[in-house]
């Protein structure tokens, strides 16, 4: 158990509306304005003006269209659509802050690695180092087949696929330019040299990368590593390659199984299980009181349209929820419903056997993260309760409303939990903005042990080594 | 010969340098710093200031490695390398502004049509549509080496399937939303009214994409389409599709002989020959006096390494320049350089027999584009010229210093230029923002006759069309 203060991201998606099913529904909530780039730029400052460690975007290149076998519910609910590109936002929000970072979901199935590796070199560059890539190898029927993949590669497939992705980036991002390559010597017209930047060779199962980078080396080289896999093929990814996992439980003692076990997957790939920081979906409804907060968070719930809810699980596990009776507990009538049940909820409670509607009770605020509701006191007493008992190193803030529940969040739940020491004070006036994995790790670049690491120290000159 | 005045961009690449080689060598360049975002916003505020109409980013993923066999050159002098991502600074430079446009170079060659429809349409939401995409089809070998295409196809099928990728994000950008199917409807539960987005439906020799578009409409729907093809199925391809065309040439003459062939190929796909805008790459060296200008202009020449300027011409060619003697004539030897010559050169001088010296200190400030080097009266009656007897209709501004050349362009020309009217008077301090298509041509939605707009009439409701 550590006392450690508890990492703050703000969790969204470039979209109207992201976990709360009818969020846009609730009074004073701007989702709507998510095209605006001012209305980007305002939630920047005000998260980096609270001392948020960072804004995280989820993202998909699907739409979920299995409820029903069409979108319509998903559509009427702006159940996570439209849902616009988060890589090209970022620059915006970075331009007007200094300190905040940023997380961006992109998956590593439909861009060349080459590409991909430029694209998050450019962010982090232009962020000063204040980027990280949620790594996600899995996607949406809706997404292959508008992106011209016919058969979905299988999830294990995926992972092998990966990994081998994983290593391209890192010969790129780590070993092509050596830490002097750039020297911008006027007097012998030398703005590179060519001695210290290095062609990978990458010749693989899946891969071919003859070439070197096409960005000098960016503040972190590599962008901070967030992976979010649950399946064993997805934990063990994760345990070799992850340096931040999301997770999401039900119950806090579900998260404390889960982290138990990301932190073996992490030791069995020859790190310190402390080199991963765990961070937990959580959404929080605060309220002056316990029964003002309760009462908000059923507006919340009463906005919440059932087919929205369900809308949003069908995609995220393929299984059409209109099928099942409302009130029918799944795993007991022998669905592939009740085993995605298993997958999803029943970590965090084994002997519970939910029907979709408590699904749909569950889902409707937040996901499938809980929900944290009260008074000041109260948030910060559980909040303490998942840092203590679950092992987790941070929060990934969803929310009901938006801004609203950050605005409450700041306003009234952000001075108890610094007074009690479970979230970092305030940022001190004058101190220098860092990178993100400083802020993680106290480092700018990979920890010895993760495999980035050994791609920079086998390929850098003896002189930088 | 119309009176009007020349659109003003500017011309850059996400990288040191550009087109001038030994630009980053010059007094006062801050080229090097290109990866610092707070350098961008300082420009596309400087920019807006001064009246530009938008800002284009080149683009290429790939570098220099034809000369010599190897990329050391091209690495020595930062010739266009290293090459960060243009698509993800874009919305930091929007943040500051709200008048200029940005247009960005992004390949149809490495990313699926669905993808960069969607990029495009946050981009476009984002910058309140500012933004314009100028579409690339070929690439550098060493581009297609680096991201896993073994074989490189040729031009002509390029073009081929381009014809088709516009035709799906035609189909997505223009039809797959109507006008009114975003709703926002609390009361009925109903943000996007599902009648109203269709699938597209596109199945076609080289995409299949069935489902319906990520993003909602955005200001200009179809970003304002760029291009720069010179062969005569890439002329042909700019004919159908291009609302703007840039172009680059030695002389005047041959500048007046590419826009007639340009408005002969627009015309030729039926659509009105003043459809689509010809901005012509120039760069502009001015001072106060002839000799001033004179004078900077051959220091700029004097800094620029001929190895950096061959290494760019050797990487656009796809000739290894270093194999021919500096000073014998091309063509007279009848090499495949000597047709390079032809390709990029003689069209605008067509009796012209260039030597490898020559042609280095053609490009050695501003690249394949012309230069202008004088007064300001020099400069205003140079440009009145190239406007007049070109039939161009506006500037992609290069430089020779960065922002120096700006800077001098805007306090030395741009007075002179708007005296006589070749460039528009300032901006009214109160003038609302516009979209990149209606500073173009006074509309925001493509023009009839363009493709884009066919789909947009056939899909869109009764009521809306």
């Amino acid at each position: 158990m550590k006392n450690e203060p508890l990492s703050l991201f703000a969790f969204d998606v470039f979209a109207p509306a992201h976990l709360t099913s009818g969020s846009w529904r609730n009074e004073g909530d701007q989702g709507y304005r998510y095209t605006d780039l001012q209305y980007w730029t305002g939630i920047a400052r005000k998260l980096e003006d609270a001392g948020f460690d960072g804004i995280f975007f989820a993202d998909n290149v699907g739409y979920h269209d299995v409820y029903r076998g069409n979108g319509d519910a998903a559509l009427r609910d702006a159940a996570q659509f439209p849902i616009n590109d988060p890589t090209v936002l970022i620059s915006g929000m970075a331009a007007v802050t200094k300190h905040l970072s940023f997380g961006v979901t992109v998956s590593a199935t439909y861009e060349p690695p080459y590409l991909l590796a430029r694209k998050f070199s450019s962010l982090d560059h232009l962020t000063g180092g204040r980027v990280g890539w949620n790594i996600v190898t899995s996607y949406s029927e809706a997404a292959a087949r508008n992106l011209g993949k016919e058969q979905q590669v299988t999830p294990l497939e995926r992972y092998d696929m990966a990994d081998e992705y994983m290593d391209v980036v890192y010969k790129l991002w780590e070993s092509s330019f050596e830490e002097d390559a750039v020297v911008r010597d006027a007097e012998s017209a030398t703005y590179i040299d060519p001695a210290k930047v290095h062609q990978i060779n990458h010749s693989g199962q899946h891969f071919t990368v003859p070439g070197f980078h096409l960005c000098e080396p960016s503040p972190q080289r590599t962008p901070v590593l967030f992976q979010a896999g649950s399946s064993s093929r997805g934990m063990e990814f994760g345990g070799k390659h992850a340096e931040a996992v999301f997770i999401q439980s039900t119950s806090v003692e579900g998260a404390k199984r889960t982290v138990a076990k990301l932190r073996q997957a992490v030791s069995d790939a020859g790190r310190d299980p402390q080199d991963v920081k765990i961070v937990i979906l959580l959404t929080v409804v605060v309220a002056p009181t316990n029964e003002e907060a309760q009462a908000k968070y059923q507006k919340a719930v009463d906005n919440a349209p059932i087919d929205g809810i369900l809308a949003r699980f069908s995609g995220w596990t393929g299984i059409d929820m209109s099928e099942y009776e409302l009130d029918v507990p799944l795993r007991s009538v022998g669905t592939k419903a009740g085993q995605s049940m298993v997958d999803m909820f029943s970590k965090a409670d084994p002997d519970r056997d939910w029907t979709p509607r408590q699904i749909a009770e569950f889902l409707a605020v937040g996901g499938t993260g809980s929900t944290i509701i009260g008074s000041p006191e109260t948030i910060a007493s559980e909040l303490r309760r998942w840092r203590d008992e679950a092992d987790v190193d941070g929060i990934n803030l969803s929310y009901t409303t938006k801004p609203g529940s950050w605005d409450d969040f700041i306003e009234l739940a952000l001075p108890e939990l610094r007074a009690q020491g479970i979230i970092a004070p305030e940022r001190n006036e004058d101190q220098e903005p860092v990178t993100l994995r400083e802020k993680l790790f106290g480092q700018k670049y990979t920890l010895n042990g993760h495999p980035a690491t050994a791609h920079r120290a086998t390929h850098l000159s003896e002189a930088a080594r």
